[in-house]
C-alpha cells in the first residue's frame, strides 16, 4: 500500500501559444484564440502529491510547513503573477502550454528532501487538466 | 514518466434501471428508486484522458479541437439528452448503470486517432464517481 | 440586519419540456433538444433559505431535522427519481421548466411552521441556476 | 415574489493593473504583483441574472439560446482570450480591476430585450468575487 | 446600481453545542450529536461581502491587502484552530451554532475603516450556509 | 482494463496533533496551532474506492446499499462528530493525522465482503487530500 499526500496551490499567470518561426495564419490555425499576441491567462491550479513512509512520531510523510516553503521558493515566486514566455526561463526554449507547465513545475520540485514527490497535477480551467508522473502513480 | 490530459464534458440524459425478465419486486428489491418506470435523470460529468507524447513543435499531446470534435460526434451527439434505455443501441443488451456507461464510453473512444485514450471517469452525482481504466492508470 | 440560513438538498429527477398542443417543429424551435419525447434527466441542486428570530436557548433559527423532515415529506418523497411531468401533479398544468419547479417547490414549502421561507435557489446544471424570493432577499 | 435566471459563462484573460502617470514604486504599493509590467490573467467565471415574468405558454423567463447569444456577441466575442488593457476600448480610461469588469459587462448587458439583466456576478479568483446589481438584488 | 465584493476566508474549528442548564437527555434531544462532550469540528468558509464607491484612481472598493489584514486581526487570529466555546469570549455567553458564528464575526469586522461591510456568509459544511446581512443585501 | 467505483462521504470530526511525551515547544515547533489543547476540527470528506467484476445482472460492481451500510457502521457511526483523540480506539497509539486516518479507515473497511476495497482518499481541507491505496491504483 501506498500513501499519497496531495497539496494544492493557486497562482495566476498569463502565457501566449505561438512560434516565432510559423505564420500569423499557421500560429492561428493551431493554437487559435491562444495564438493572441496580446497574451492571456488563467487561474493555475496545482496541486503536488508526495509519498514516502509516515514517520511515527509525528504521523505524517512531510511537514506541510517545509513543501509549502519548498514550493514557494522554487514554483510560485517566479510563476505567480508572471508573463509565462519572457519571465519563466525554461520557456525560452518552449510553448507554454499547460503539458509543458506541467513538466517544468516536476523537474523545479523533484530535490525536495524530505519525501518523493509523485507527481504534479494542474488545472488550466474547469475543462481541463493535466498530470505528470510515474506510469503507476495516480 | 508519463503526462495525461484530462478533458471534461458534461451531458444530461435519463436512464432506467429495471430488467424485464425481472418482477417489480426483484427490481425493486435490487434497483430501489433507480426502477421507477418513468425514468429519472442525472447531469453526468465526464472526463476522457489522454496521453501520448507532447509534439515538441506545439508542446500538446493532442489539440483539444481534434479530441472536442472526436468526443462530441463518438458519444454526445448521441448521449446528450438522451434516455439511454431506447436511444444507446449498446443499452438494448445491458442495463445502463453508470458502470456500463463508462464501458460504452471508452469503448466509443478508443478509437481516437492522434493520442491514447487512457480511461474515462464518471460522476454520475456528487456522490458516485466511476473510473475505467487500465490498472497502472490514474 | 436579517439572518438567514441555506440548506441544500438534491435530487435526480427527468423532465421533457414541451407542450402538446404544438407541433412538432414548433417544440423544437422552443424547447430544442429538451422537447426529446424520452425525456432526459439532471441532478436537481435544491436550496432552502429559512430566516426568523434565532432562539435565545438554541442558538437556531430551526432546528434542520425540522426543516429536513419537512423539506422530505413536502418535496422530496414526490421529487426524488421522478420523471415531473407524469409523476408530480403540478406539472400536469405546466411545463416543468426549472422556472416552475421553483415556483412549486416554494409553494409547497411556504408553510413551514418554524420559520419564514424566504426563497429557494435550484442549480439545473452547472450553468444555470434560478432563485425563486421576495424581491428584497438574497 | 421574484423569480431571477442565472446563467454562467467563462472566459480566461490578462491584465496588469497600473496607472501610467504613477511612479513604478506608487504602483507597486497600490496594486502589489498585479502591476507586473508583463500582465498575468484569470479565468473569470461570469454569472449574469435576468429577471421578469414567466412566459405561460414556454415556462420560462427568457430562451437562453437568446440569451447566450447575446452574451457571445456583446462579451464574449471581445473579452474571450483577451488582454483587457488594451484590447477592451472601455480600459483605456479606467484601470480593469474586476470592481471594473463588472460595471462594464453589465453596461454592455443591460439592453437584452428579452428580459430585465438584474445584474452580473464574476469570480476572479477561488477567493474573490464582485456582484453589480440593484440594492434590493441578490 | 450597487457593487459588492466578497472575499473569501477558510479556518478549521472546533465547538459543541449544549446547555449546561440542561439535562444531557435534553442536550442530545435539542443538539443530538452536536452535543458530543469531546467537541467536533469543521472547516468554516467564510465570505465577507464589502460594498462602497469605487475608488478612480485605483478602480477598487478597498485594498484587498487592507480587508486581509483586518480580517486577520479581527477574526482569524482567534477562531483559526479554535475551540470556540472556550477559546471566543463572546461563546462564554451563548452557543457557537453558525448563527451565532455569523453576528460574533459581522460585529467583530463592523468598523472596517475602508469600506462598508455589507455581511458575512459562513458554509459550515457542504450543506449548510448561514447569512447575516442587512434586508436589501445580497 | 479496470472498472472502479468512488463513492463520498462527509463527516465533522476534531482532533489535537501533540505527543504526550513531548514539551509544549517541542509540540508547537512540530504540529503549530495544531497543537491548540482544546482540539480543532474538519469536515473531512472521504471516498472510497471498490472495484472487481461488474455483475451482468445488475450491471453493477457492488450494490451502493451495501457499501454504505458497511461504511456507516464501520467508519461513520464512530467517526462522525467525534474526538478522534478519545473517541477512536486506533488513535490511544499513534497522533490522529490525515495519513493516519486514511490508514485506519481503510483497514476498517478492508473486509468489504462484495467487492474489493481499492483505496480511500480523504480531504481535510480544500488544500489537501491523502490518499491510501495499492501501488497501481489511482
Amino acid at each position: 500500500m501506498r500513501l499519497s499526500l496531495w497539496r494544492r496551490y493557486s497562482f495566476p499567470a498569463s502565457h501566449r501559444l505561438f512560434r516565432a518561426e510559423w505564420s500569423a495564419e499557421q500560429n492561428d490555425r493551431i493554437f487559435g484564440k491562444c495564438a493572441n499576441p496580446y497574451s492571456h491567462g488563467h487561474n493555475y491550479e496545482l496541486e503536488v502529491a508526495v509519498t514516502g513512509p509516515v514517520d511515527p512520531a509525528t504521523g505524517m510523510i512531510a511537514n506541510l510547513a517545509d513543501l509549502d516553503s519548498f514550493v514557494q521558493r522554487k514554483v510560485l515566486d517566479a510563476f505567480d503573477h508572471a508573463y509565462m514566455n519572457e519571465q519563466i526561463p525554461e520557456f525560452r526554449e518552449c510553448v507554454p502550454t499547460t503539458e509543458n507547465v506541467c513538466r517544468v513545475i516536476f523537474q523545479r520540485l523533484a530535490g525536495f528532501p524530505r519525501a518523493h514527490i509523485e507527481g504534479v497535477r494542474i488545472e488550466e480551467t474547469g475543462k481541463n487538466s493535466f498530470e505528470y508522473a510515474a506510469p503507476s502513480n495516480p
